[in-house]
């Protein structure tokens, strides 16, 4: 499985021209096609390299989306939503060129229903600029992917982090959103109401389409009060398999742990390097815990009983805001500090899910992998969900390693999938794990495809991602 | 809105011949067309009138549904999965006759990974069944819509009840289904993880498609450890809005409740009556904790300071399970009550959810409305979610009186979805609800549309339930 497995999508070149004539003389200074914006609309946090649109449109409002995907589909030219570009596996490239709409400007906050605890928004709103906005009500969006992305986009990939054990994933925390389907009309999938049996579920359909069965421009989420006490803290395990067992005997006593992220040995060491601190270089969780005062204590103590039963420990908490927000600030930086172990170097990402009774196995295995490669990838994962990340540093101009690390993500994936897991807990496919899909759900990747061509005959709405080529 | 729009569905009176005759002569025993069998088949808790199949089958296998899947689809028969019968939207009725293929013959639990905290299960399985097998594990599955339904028909028709306030509804707690498709070819919708961004989410699209997208033959759900303690109680107030605003205040305090009930004052009186308690005939909160024993304590000690800031209470609560155990009892019998408020009459059961902050509005209009209309008709609601049954008990044989029933279901569901609600919070769109769906969905109508027509070209599937008929 290599870059060479790229859905390809074919350039529709004179299509393309009346598009980019058209947006440029309807929209302005809005439509751009500078090279730096195009390839900054292409550029993502992934090694795939970029394939750039052929314009970049900023939408400013729902109407403005819909004029752009009328004129794409009239003339069957791609369109390719933009968030942050914060994506990993290729979602914003545009294989067949085409326009990409920059929804950034679509941030307003359009509603804050405090009593019903949710809020409508457009797609561009960040995560942070949410919760920002949100300060004085008392409540919170938790989803907390790490990067500061733009809801649309999470909703798209149904991104979750190191919250969902608590709070789930984009996928739970969406009650309806509006889009712009293919053929250029507005759908609202859902009403206000927190459930419904209203048919079938087109908010969950959206919710993971990756752009590509509709532009998301409208959001209502589920809010919460902001926790009255949060505890944390930091527990060192003499092995995977005895933390991964204390997160099973943690979950299955029903302790709501919010936040429970394991960091491998190679990965502890390079937070330690790159944060200046002096933690064991052994496998560690970092733990989080939301509710009432005595609520936090009672969980953190239950949680350092079982954590010293596996031979971990002793587990240091504290409910100091400063001292959690230095713990949880070493958590965050792990990606940089991983960038640090091997500088000028680029990063790929995988992030694999697995039933959590075979985790400690799919992790050991991967490490020897790693070992047996020679390769630098450390790993965390937020373990309470099954889901972990390996960070292989690779140079991108040398072949041979690429494909070394392709092909190690090649086996990840597969030992996942052989795991009953699943290729991809949170990032989504884009281009780079289409070529998976058909391992993990075998027939499901045709009833996908007939959905795709049902919803988007021309195939215009992000072509080239998540569905696999078709083999005849 | 009344009887008269259903959607109709032309009998393939050829096609139906061939296929009964193959089941027989394949099926033998198991393939059944006396009219009492086929009567039960089509019977429901709804008021709706029965439209029997012209047989049943039962099937013991995904292999045996894949079999009569493919003959209806060959020759272009209608095929109506049943459960246990206890929808309340007419989804078992056969408009266009055709094969009922009885699932409840397919009840064997498959595994159970207590580790992982799921387990997979054939479609017949009760929920009853079910926590019975689970019993000696710790673990339980908490969705409880009140009937002893089979998970698969709770999965097609979205189901919840009363604990999804804390455990959400069946949309939150499938984490993969097996299907047969329209074509008879099987699909899993997705791996064991608990999490996954792999492409288009095929396990919610099956999830309340009440049977017209595909046959459930195998769910994986997740489990939950049985809590430490469970506290519960009753607390009276003097309004629907003092009851309410104490909902809300719960809920934005962050106090995890498990369960919270409202019963209206007639329903309440209805209750006293039945279960010969001594309540007092107001609006009244039957809640539930779980957690560990402080926790549940101290649940219970904020839930009282809160009802009591707003004119509710006392709140007498006990962790005494016998105690509990009478309590819920009361509160399930709660229809049984309704009935008895009226000998002989049938019910007819609505299922509106609104935002919360409308649900005190939206109880008010409609205990205003029961009483200009001389309905006899007992609130009881899972007001966590905003969502509230009105058991309006009729004489079916009474046109008049069916007609203003319906208008008045009508009436409520429209103001539902005018508070930004929906018709069906749980129950489903079955016959009952589809003529709703196009003032709450709108263009979304069409894209189910767009959707069915491509997954089931021959429209062989449950046909005649969820989507209105189109006016062209």
């Amino acid at each position: 499985m290599g870059l060479a497995e790229l859905v390809g999508v074919e350039r529709n070149e004179s299509g393309i021209t009346v598009v980019a004539g058209k947006l440029a003389a309807r929209f302005g200074e809005r439509f751009q096609t500078g090279e730096a914006i195009r390839r900054q609309h292409a550029h993502t946090t992934s090694y795939i390299p970029s394939q750039l649109p052929d314009g970049v449109f900023f939408a400013a409002s729902e109407a403005d989306v819909q004029e752009a995907v009328e004129l794409c589909a009239m003339h069957r030219v791609p369109i390719v939503p933009f968030g942050t570009g914060t994506s990993l596996e290729g979602q914003v490239n545009a294989p067949g060129g085409g326009i990409s709409v920059d929804l950034s400007r679509m941030n307003r906050v359009v509603a804050v229903h405090a009593e019903d605890l949710d809020c409508t928004i457009e797609p561009g709103v960040t995560r942070e600029d949410l919760n920002a906005y949100l300060r004085d009500t008392g409540l919170f969006f938790p989803i907390d992917p790490g990067a500061n992305a733009s809801l649309g986009g999470m909703a798209s990939t149904r991104a979750s982090g190191t919250n969902a054990v608590r709070y789930g994933t984009m996928r739970d925390n969406v009650i309806s959103l509006r889009a712009v389907m293919p053929d250029g009309r507005v759908v609202q999938t859902a009403r206000r109401a927190r459930k419904s049996s209203a048919g079938y579920d087109l908010t969950r359909l959206l919710i993971g389409a990756e752009g590509t069965l509709g532009i998301i421009t409208e959001l209502t989420l589920k809010l919460y009060g902001i926790p009255q006490a949060i505890s944390g803290g930091v527990c060192q395990f003499p092995s995977i398999e005895a933390a991964c067992q204390t997160v099973i005997a943690t979950i299955q006593m029903g302790i709501p742990v919010a936040r429970i992220e394991l960091i491998n040995a190679l990965g502890m060491r390079s937070i330690n390097a790159y944060s200046k601190l002096d933690y064991g270089e052994s496998p560690c969780l970092f733990i989080e815990f939301h509710g009432s005062e005595s609520g936090v204590a009672e969980q953190a103590q239950s949680f350092g009983e079982i954590a010293d039963e596996f031979g971990g420990g002793p587990f240091q908490w504290t409910n100091v805001a400063e001292d959690r927000a230095k713990l949880w600030k070493a958590r965050h930086n792990a990606y940089w500090a991983g960038m640090a172990l091997r500088p000028g170097a680029s990063a790929l990402i995988t992030d694999v899910c697995v039933p959590i009774s075979r985790l400690a196995e799919c992790i050991t295995e991967t490490e020897n992998d790693i070992a047996a490669n020679g390769l630098i990838a450390p790993i965390v994962g937020h373990v309470g969900d099954g889901n972990f990340h390996v960070q292989v540093m690779i140079d991108t101009e040398d072949r041979g390693e690429v494909e070394r690390a392709e092909a190690f993500v090649g086996r990840l994936n597969m030992r996942a999938i052989g795991m009953d897991g699943t290729c991809t807990g949170e990032h989504g496919v884009g281009q780079g794990k289409s070529g998976y899909l058909v391992h993990e759900l075998g027939s499901g990747i045709d009833y996908m495809r007939t959905i795709k061509a049902a919803l988007d005959p021309h195939n215009i709405m992000n072509p080239g991602k998540i569905l696999p080529r078709a083999h005849s």
